[in-house]
């Protein structure tokens, strides 16, 4: 089963208390689909610019990502510009140049438009909307936001909610689209505006899955350095829906075990500067990680 | 097999954005032990004022906890003053009275001497180190302590790491303590100071454990409201000794189970105000909310 991303394909300019990187690979779709791609094909819709490298996107053929999807436009590329502080939770946007991404509607090629597995990254909710209206079947769709939209689109991000299975949110964006401060209200309350399923990524404490009838917490994989926290929620997401894609298991069992799947490639994320860890990662080290994860949690046996 | 605890006995005076309450019971041995009495029997060292009422003994001698080694000296009960912010996790401090506190020396009753489970709450290090001069056998000896101690008696607090099995610490102090930002440097930095096993508590995002050998990561379990959160960490503390001492079983394994009847019973204790929770919860309500818990978090079957 393939998965369909949406979302941007950019640069990014990083610092963080371990180093810096200039003009690496970045974005929502880069992270999501590098991070699918262990466990299920994967088909990107985005857009680039004239100065986005060959070298980059040969990254993406390497693990037989579709990329019909991703249009290249005149213009320069998406570039984001971020500083992390010594406490790696806490970063500043210090340049956010639209450039290509200002005038992007998503346009699905026509084989995509059977996509079963479609993951809504962080973009206007309008544009959203757009490939929700493109898209013929859908098995499972889940939608990513952040704070911007929360804000100033939410009435488009209500439209959007009401027509996916699941969203993923981190804890700070769940207490504004909510009102509510309390995590377990604020999750409550988001279910009733659609999604069946509310994921809550809490970064380095992990993870809160809320749904009708269960809840399901998990803690983050423990790490002794996070070199570079670009990217984890969007490798979560990956992780998460290539496993689900690839059991096709959407029982409650098949939900937690790729929320664990999830948490396990953004922890390989983060130990390196922007995509390079998902490069040189296998599917047999996640495998094994899973393994520790399910060690490090169990008080069963 | 009963547990010893060293600690305060107290007045606290509490506002959180749920309400407030004047002079109720609190004290790290307070909820210590109200926590660990649903699991094993507790005796109590600590000082009371002549204004500690009768009726904060009654709590204690309906859930026959030892009141022999708590001693009332002339002068006032200590007795501490705080406010919550919206924001639960934050807290100020608004009054401080020591009271007969100031001049405490920890003297154990000759029949507590062979205590074989002890906890040394959150004193003066040097208090501690009297305490563990006074005790003629150790099966485990568990303490807790805090920023104030870190900062000012570290060579004290030294000298206790090097004789005690466990440590409990929340994050931010163990930070503190070892002079590394990221919580797994943390932990193992702590553990060359003399533990066998370090409990990091995070508050509403669960415990971390380490040892040499291994690592247990939880989450709390999820509650729709937090009424007021003092006493948490020693209710976790009295919920994990208690089942320690119950099951008498020390492995991985048995720690891991009492760290999750830890966090149940801190889930309670934050329920209410004060003591409140504990005295109206019931070792059934402990066994059926460990069994939620052991839902929440799995997912292997």
């Amino acid at each position: 089963m393939s998965v369909l991303v949406v979302g941007t394909v950019a640069f990014d300019s990083i610092e963080t208390p371990s180093g810096s990187a200039e003009r690496i690979l970045g974005g929502s779709a880069s992270y999501f689909s590098l991070a699918a791609s262990f466990f299920t094909s994967v088909r990107i819709v985005g857009v680039i610019g004239q100065d986005f490298p060959q070298e980059y996107l040969e990254l993406f053929s390497q693990r037989q990502i579709d990329l019909e999807g991703v249009r290249r436009e005149k213009g320069d590329t998406f570039h984001w510009r971020g500083r992390y502080h010594e406490d790696i939770n806490v970063r500043d946007t210090l340049e956010l140049h639209l450039n290509v991404l200002a005038g992007f509607v998503p346009q699905l090629p026509e084989r995509y438009r059977d996509a079963e597995y479609v993951f809504l990254g962080n973009i206007d909710p309008v544009m959203q909307l757009e490939v929700l209206n493109q898209i013929r079947r859908m098995k499972l769709v889940v939608c990513d936001t952040m704070d911007h939209w929360i804000q100033g689109s939410v009435e488009e991000l209500r439209k959007v909610l009401k027509r996916i299975e699941m969203l993923v949110i981190n804890d700070s964006e769940a207490r504004l689209l909510s009102g509510y401060s309390n995590i377990v209200r604020a999750a409550r309350a988001i279910l009733k505006m659609g999604p069946k399923v509310v994921l809550i990524k809490r970064g380095e404490y992990g993870v809160l899955q809320f749904s009708d009838s269960s809840i399901f917490a998990t803690p983050a994989y423990p790490l002794e350095e996070v070199f570079d926290p670009t990217g984890a929620g969007d490798s979560f997401a990956g992780g998460f829906m290539g496993q689900l894609a690839r059991s096709g298991d959407h029982s409650q069992r098949g939900i937690r075990r790729a929320i664990v799947y999830g948490s396990v490639v953004a922890s390989f994320t983060v130990e390196d500067f922007g995509v390079k860890r998902l490069t040189n990662v296998s599917l047999p080290d996640i495998e094994a990680r899973y393994k520790s994860f399910t060690e490090l949690t169990d008080f069963h046996t």
